[in-house]
């Protein structure tokens, strides 16, 4: 089946703003309150939010075997367990509803009024109920940049690096959306030559760079994933902040890794955009320096060319971008990471994300945190408004955004938006 | 109010066997699969499985506020969304149905027909649908002996263990009921001396005695949750078999921790013994070493006294107990893991798992793992067969017991049983 919705040629009877990330060549999926505080599954074109539990009960899915209530949920669990075929056969029609030479919808104004949102009208909302978040660590020149700093510059990778997508267990309950708030964490801290660890407000909060795929129900207890099927098992990508407060990491992590320092939030993008509009978009990823080990061995361009930038935002000033990456850096790809998740038959279900790691480039403006940006605080960045930065201060706002470039549209992610407020004051009871 | 069915003096109707597990002041809760192919929430008594959907449909469970299809579902979530009043109620209530002295239920057969099923009428669920699955590092002994083995035993504990309950995320997915079979997983094992990994079956499968305790919704992004209320969020406990694959460990487990030599398989206890069901078996536990953070500091006695043990037993042969030991040993506790997981505001919802950790004793028959017990295998231990185990072998059954003593009773979980199959053959297509 082909993916038609991907067709460049095509051109929308909605009005779509000409830089958009958002064309009808994109479709991604997310979830929405309308202003009729209904939860709904959505899709985007420009700058309207489209609610296809509208479109599915006024019959535009006709055809398709699709549950009545499959858009009427609040998560995207259950449509993305309904597997590729269709995923791409939805998004198909979708891109048809829409298409300049159909005027069934664009002719029909109640209809119209019904599924149609503009942006103002909706709050986004997690896209999925995520069952398990898994964090990797495939970003070569990140490994090496941490490594560098706080073990040896000579070895800065571990001797397992090059074998393995190294990967660990995050928590799924802080996950959250765009525009969510977060506060800065209090933990455990060892100052520089103390003995006793105090508990206080983080003093070096970052952000992460990451992006994140959305898997369907993939495998059962004890079956692995071949790397050659791998990619039928991911839906989709979403812009992914691994929060992270490094002073706490240093004291806690040995020798079972991050905790606490990560898992007070982590923000996403709210639209999941599907691996078939990215298809245009693969590139080859770096070669392995290491003969890899046959269930790790990929083939053809399993990397995507995703520009991505990281800009922060003081409280009341202007914006000024921090770091330009770009996805197509990662050393493992994401089917390398899906088989070797599963290689010991661990299951994988709808829902589940996956982070990529710190997405650092090869040049330090391309680096995916300020731990690296600033190295380890010692050269802050300079901001356009004339302030510095060494790690996120009280009231910044963190935002990243990520698109694919063709030469007459972008497919884009739109982007993860976070403020980051004060340590949490309990309620006086 | 109080938990009157906790009352030592009270006898059932149903008849029990002298020493269950699971005697009236016991009242567990699980979910099973009916004769009738339905899967209902459920408790038990004796060894009789006790249907709570119909009981509720019969009107047994008036004037308690639940809805009323609190107990027709596949897992306890919203049951024990609905708090420590509505558990206590229910299970208050459940004591009186089926107290010695009450002939309603007893006497009308209709009803005892619908509601009361035995053991081998039904199959027991996984009680729960586990959000976020974390497990803790909490026995002293245990990070001893494993900082011994493998770093220096003159420092085998790392700096940060007495001034927190170490922990880190699991994989939920993997988190299965007693009963169901686990394959022996393959990885990336570095051989002896070599510079390249394999990919190979683990030789080194082990088991952690573990046990691990439930959370109902604790709070919300942002806000920690005081020790001294910890206790209110925690429905109950089960018995938690940890599996790991120790060679795959060594090798992938810098600098992020396990990952694949765990997330393969942890298997749980099928009935959830509530926190006020262990009330009368409250114990001190272990003085802390280091003067804590106020935030860690817990008051009273919060360790309980849980016999444990666990044994293995080969395919057609009799089992062995390999070791005995005790949740009481365990140096965090449960209130500070639960105080120390949310002090940087990391949410805790319903079904969440806590695994404690390996709880190995102070005597070397009382560890907690076949890692310990063998000593890396340089002490092979002896079966009742007169067969010597290192780890696990295949077909093998590895069985954890736990139980609370009284003088006329025990409060018990029952047991979690798990066998280790091969390693997994796909299906010829």
């Amino acid at each position: 089946m082909s993916i038609t919705a991907n067709d460049p040629k095509r051109k929308t009877w909605l009005d779509t703003p000409k830089d958009t990330d958002f064309p009808i060549q994109n479709i991604p999926f997310g979830v929405f309150l309308t202003r009729d505080d209904i939860i709904t599954i959505g899709t985007r074109i420009g700058d309207y939010a489209i609610d296809l539990g509208a479109l599915h009960q006024l019959g535009y899915f006709e055809g398709i075997p699709l549950t009545d209530d499959i858009f009427l949920q609040d998560t995207l669990n259950d449509f993305i367990s309904d597997g590729k075929k269709t995923w791409r056969l939805v998004r198909n029609r979708i891109a048809d509803i829409f298409d300049a030479e159909n005027s069934k919808l664009k002719e029909n104004k109640d209809h119209r009024n019904t599924v149609l949102f503009t942006l103002d009208e909706i709050e986004m909302q997690l896209p999925v109920q995520v069952g398990d978040y898994t964090d990797f660590y495939s970003s070569k020149e990140h490994a090496t940049n941490v490594g560098t700093m706080f073990r040896d510059p000579e070895n800065a990778l571990l001797p397992n690096w090059l074998h393995m997508p190294v990967g660990y267990h995050g928590r799924s309950s802080s996950i959250i959306p765009s525009d969510i708030p977060v506060h800065r964490p209090i933990g455990q801290i060892l100052p520089k030559g103390a003995s006793q660890p105090v508990l206080a407000p983080s003093k070096r909060v970052d952000f992460e760079l990451e992006m994140a795929f959305i898997t369907t129900d993939a495998n059962v207890l004890g079956e692995p994933i071949p790397i050659e099927e791998a990619e039928d098992y991911i839906f989709g990508m979403v812009l992914f902040n691994d929060w992270s407060a490094r002073d706490i990491q240093t004291w806690e992590y040995v020798p079972l890794g991050p905790f606490l320092a990560k898992n007070f939030a982590s923000s996403v993008s709210p639209w999941i955009v599907t691996l078939d509009a990215l298809e245009p978009f693969r590139t080859t990823g770096p070669k392995p320096e290491k003969e890899l080990l046959p269930y790790l061995q990929s083939k053809g361009k399993k990397a995507f060319d995703i520009k991505l930038e990281v800009a922060l935002k003081p409280e009341n000033s202007e914006e000024t971008t921090v770091s330009k990456s770009n996805f197509k850096y990662m050393y493992w790809n994401m089917s390398q990471q899906l088989a070797h998740h599963t290689v010991n038959g661990c299951p994988v279900n709808s829902g589940d994300m996956m982070g990529s790691g710190t997405i650092s480039g090869p040049t330090p403006d391309s680096y995916g945190s300020m731990l690296e940006l600033s190295w380890k605080g010692e050269k802050p960045i300079k901001l356009n408004d004339g302030s510095e930065r060494k790690f996120i201060e009280d009231n910044d706002t963190v935002i990243m955004r990520g698109y694919c470039e063709a030469k007459d549209r972008r497919i884009g992610f739109g982007e993860v938006r976070t403020k980051l407020l004060p340590v949490f004051e309990p309620k006086k009871k």
